[in-house]
């Protein structure tokens, strides 16, 4: 009688926060500090003290329309300031008028999705990729198709790229720094990407749009630089949030931003607007508009995660575990002992060891361990993840 | 090539937004108080100071938390708290089980269709009616069946409503207090909706379901009761926001809540958390659900939309105008002096009058005058008004 497609969805919980949960019973019966919860990626260093003070003179100081509807794109000054930065930092020519805020990244995804599809089009993404793009994608009934991972290294198999794409590719979505693996896309990648886009758009004769889901953009490590993906290829739609740089993962805080020279600019613009309307987005909340204004340029300490990274990426490898050092996000990607990552998860369990497998990320065989925990989190964790790696005969 | 469809929703523009930034035009041109914008349902009383003491508190003395993911449903902490409130307000039974937390009453209501909908449904509105519903529930692949205006009243008119209702109804959606006409669904009313919707139920061995569209529900007058139609009917779900009554439209905050006696309960609050999982809401804004609760009780001062309602509809039954004393809401529904409400609107523009043709709310030949304006625009808009009334011949 109701939607079995969104009952489906709804009561297949995501075996994230299933393991979440599972944390949050075992921490009850043995201690918090027993239990070492990689499963989460909800930043784990508080919002810059920028933030705070921010909400503090707006609330304090400012009239009462720091309440009141914004504009549906957003407010004007904010859009401005956001498109100055990007300017500043990217050798972008953003205006405010190619800023659309959103309700972070997952309204920024699904917002540009419903823009582009039509009944039948295809989207082609990454393995490893986040498993929601799949939920978007075929919400709107569009067709996901995924390309196969490039161990170990996890940068683009551009051949098996070239045997997705075809006349039906509606758009192409990339994450990097990526969630799950941290792996950073680098210069060559992207620029191999931008122009093999540009082969097939001109083979087809038609836009295939390249949509960018940057919400760890700043979170990077070594002076790692990430490629503003619109230098190097011109049909991009960036998606931005707050949720990881500022860590305001809650406060649903981003946009997206299109440049005018995207082809069909002058109808993509309105179909932003009208795909936010239909899924009920009416603005972006508008007291963090302004408050992501005032910290434009700001984030948390982001060398706490590299610490993280270190002590984590260290002390693994010690232990015969096998991953890449990762330059960006705060996960690391790590070869499960066996080969079903599942039944590894579940053997780590015994350990009060929560890891999230990656067969949900379209990737089997490893390991998502989120370490935007605290540094004794990692630091206790050791002793478990030997005794884990012990029954593997590491 | 784009989303046609989106890009048609998306580049008409509201007919509220568009009256609306012609009036910021004039404004700029010949100063905002010679303009009397009565357009927009943004609220001009400030939020109660409470909103204000509890974002201080929260930024300046709870853990960084507050900025964090809370689970999809929201902070269970926050749906216990509303749902107390709900059973000691309206006798009602609710545990947070029943509450989902959302980013306003837009996402309130897409969710609520989204988990009920299959290709092919009908739901039913009653003219006049908010004109997103249309898009709403088209956009999920649903068809929009309207009921004509019971004038003057518009209560419902029962013997329209028997004939648009049939084996597709999946769901009726009632807004009361009503947006564009300010009136409040008497008991009667409600017993009576409920009545049919019983009867057809059985009829047609499925059940219909009710959604009530609620964020005026404090937003009364008079003394007036607004029936809790959870009493009235089982299958009803309620989609609240605190937009209004707490004057924070911008913060995208309210709620859905599902008795847990509804029918197909057990699926239907999995299929609520699909929706918003497929629409792109994570979770409702995290500080935002921690203040609400600390406000749950509270609304701003509701009195200053009582004196503007009665200095306007004294104002202008004085002139001439016809229309009916609304009991909530800030809205007054006034028939237009000629048979086309955009005409009537367009010569009222001529003396900065800014009013909305009832057109898009499917109910022809009247205007929406948005009353939440300061005291000033009411008193200094009558002698426009009085010049308008007289082209006429008033």
């Amino acid at each position: 009688m109701i939607s079995e497609k969104n009952y489906e969805l709804g009561s297949r919980s995501s075996i994230i926060r299933e393991i979440f949960s599972f944390g949050q019973m075992r921490k009850a019966q043995v201690g918090a500090d027993k239990v070492y919860d990689f499963s989460l990626g909800n930043p784990s260093i508080p919002a810059p003290d920028s933030v705070k003070r921010a909400i503090l003179d707006l609330v304090e100081t400012q009239k009462e329309e720091i309440h009141a509807y914004t504009a549906a794109a957003g407010d004007m000054g904010v859009r401005d300031t956001i498109a100055q930065s990007l300017n500043r930092r990217f050798d972008e020519e953003f205006t405010a008028a190619n800023i659309f805020m959103t309700c972070g990244a997952a309204a920024s995804l699904n917002i540009c999705i419903h823009a582009l599809a039509n009944e039948g089009d295809e989207f082609i993404v990454f393995a490893p990729f986040f498993p929601e793009y799949r939920c978007w994608v075929e919400g709107v009934g569009a067709i996901l198709r995924t390309v196969r991972p490039e161990a170990p290294g996890f940068q683009i198999d551009f051949e098996d790229f070239e045997r997705q794409l075809s006349e039906k590719t509606k758009a192409v979505i990339v994450n990097s720094p990526n969630n799950p693996s941290g792996v950073v896309y680098s210069e060559e990648t992207i620029t191999r990407l931008g122009d093999m886009l540009r082969e097939k758009s001109r083979e087809y004769g038609k836009p295939i749009y390249l949509i960018t889901d940057e919400p760890y953009r700043e979170i990077v490590y070594d002076g790692c630089q990430v490629p503003f993906v619109t230098k190097y290829y011109r049909d991009t739609l960036v998606c931005y949030s707050y949720s990881k740089a500022l860590s305001l993962p809650g406060e649903r805080i981003g946009y997206i931003a299109v440049p005018k020279r995207v082809q069909d600019y002058e109808r993509l613009m309105p179909a932003v607007a009208g795909s936010a309307r239909v899924l009920g987005f009416v603005c972006a909340p508008s007291l963090f508009q302004q408050v992501v204004a005032r910290c434009v340029e700001d984030t948390g300490d982001i060398n706490a995660y590299k610490r993280n990274r270190d002590l984590l990426y260290q002390g693994l490898t010690r232990l015969g575990y096998t991953c890449i050092m990762p330059q960006g996000a705060f996960y690391l990607f790590v070869q499960a002992m066996e080969e079903d990552a599942a039944a590894f998860c579940e053997r780590a369990k015994k350990y009060d060891l929560l890891l999230v497998p990656s067969d949900d990320f379209g990737c089997p065989g490893y390991v998502r361990i989120a370490y935007c925990v605290a540094e004794e989190t990692i630091v206790n964790a050791m002793p478990a993840f030997e005794k884990l790696a012990k029954e593997y005969g590491k």
